[in-house]
């Protein structure tokens, strides 16, 4: 069941709706202003259309033909991979600073997000409110919810201490650090209300990241069935 | 309790023995030509000495000093962090290729077993075989084990779907996909048999890749009080 965005844009993205990954993808590609259309995947039905796009069976995955590649399309699979690949492939505003020390920094930080922060937190959340339903899997356990927003504030308490001693989270400048952490954060604030006003600096962060455009764009989406918080899309939350 | 080597090269790089991360580290090191000092820690103690270095508690991390750093030490944590840290700060032989397509194709491969390998298979292995005796957790638990090495033979099957196809795992060239499918199986390899003969082509793949200078040195580390199979480090096998 896939739904097809009408453009004809040169590139493809495959995604699960509300999943961070996804999402940290389709940030990435609208603050680098590159046109895509969208695929929304049911990647848990293990469809062989999709495994053959991507063996692992996960979203994001990006259909790409950039215009000097002579044979067919670019299939990149997984948000760490295509976020790299847009930042080699294409100009247009750079999501990684230039010194190898300054990426590493903000590399450490997407891999927090991803290592860290979703197991702890950010996917027993999802999974407990969104997933369980959208895959028939029951009702929440408001056990695992309860153990994830502890989580979660030692995590928001980890976003405080950084955004208390720099502009945005690696450094000076908006970088996939900030896109990565906003795409998870901001999936979590949809299903439920964060305690953003226990960590102010954190809260100062995030209301700049959602006055950005592209995360603009991304806070418009809505899925079926489940509504956000009044304060999901305010930048003045 | 940290066991410090000797020479004084320009840089340190903090291990767990006989973990696939550290180890992907060592051996692009040697690839690479890059000399470095060992300090073996025992990250689960969760030492403030550590911590400090690295807020997530977890090894690898490399402490370098560049020469052209006017400030001080450049600390780089986590094993994709610093394989890519390494492609960019210095020469020598190229892990990654030019092209972006090429490049996604090497990091998909590399996340293949950090994300999905080591969850179902590698980490399941070394923690019932070695982690739970260092860290004084028990006894293995036989059913794990047992389900670890069926998910580990579907992953041998993917590696020989791809040595089919390719002299290395993402092409041509040896790579980070390389290094990190070698680390990561060599280590499974250490505690256990793995059914090799039932993957002629990911056979013929593991013993070129044990040719290799590198991973050779590798090969003749040791974890005190086990001991690893005959054939481990024999190129031969």
């Amino acid at each position: 069941m896939t739904a097809r965005s009408q453009s004809n844009a040169p590139r493809r993205l495959h995604v699960t709706p509300l999943e961070p990954a996804s999402r940290s993808v389709k940030l990435a590609l609208h603050e680098k202003r590159l046109d895509f259309d969208v695929t929304d995947e049911r990647p848990w039905e293990r469809a062989p259309s999709f495994l053959v796009l991507n063996h692992a069976g996960e979203t994001p995955v990006l259909v790409d033909s950039p215009r000097d590649l002579a044979e067919g399309n670019c299939v990149v699979c997984g948000a760490g991979v295509i976020l790299e690949y847009l930042e080699e492939a294409y100009g247009g505003p750079a999501l990684l600073p230039e010194a190898p020390g300054e990426r590493a920094e903000v590399r450490r930080l997407m891999a927090w997000f991803e290592r860290l922060y979703a197991p702890q937190a950010g996917w027993p959340l999802l999974f407990e409110r969104v997933e369980k339903r959208r895959r028939g899997l029951g009702s929440p356990d408001m056990g695992v919810i309860k153990d994830a927003l502890l989580a979660l504030r030692w995590h928001l308490d980890y976003v405080s201490f950084l955004a208390e001693r720099r502009h945005w989270l690696a450094g000076q400048i908006f970088t996939l650090a900030d896109v990565m952490a906003a795409a998870h954060l901001s999936c979590a604030d949809y299903v439920c209300e964060l305690p953003w006003d226990h960590f102010p600096e954190a809260k100062a962060w995030y209301a700049r990241a959602k006055s950005r455009p592209a995360m603009r764009t991304i806070l418009k989406e809505r899925l079926p069935g489940t509504r956000p918080p009044p304060h999901y899309d305010d930048p003045d939350f």
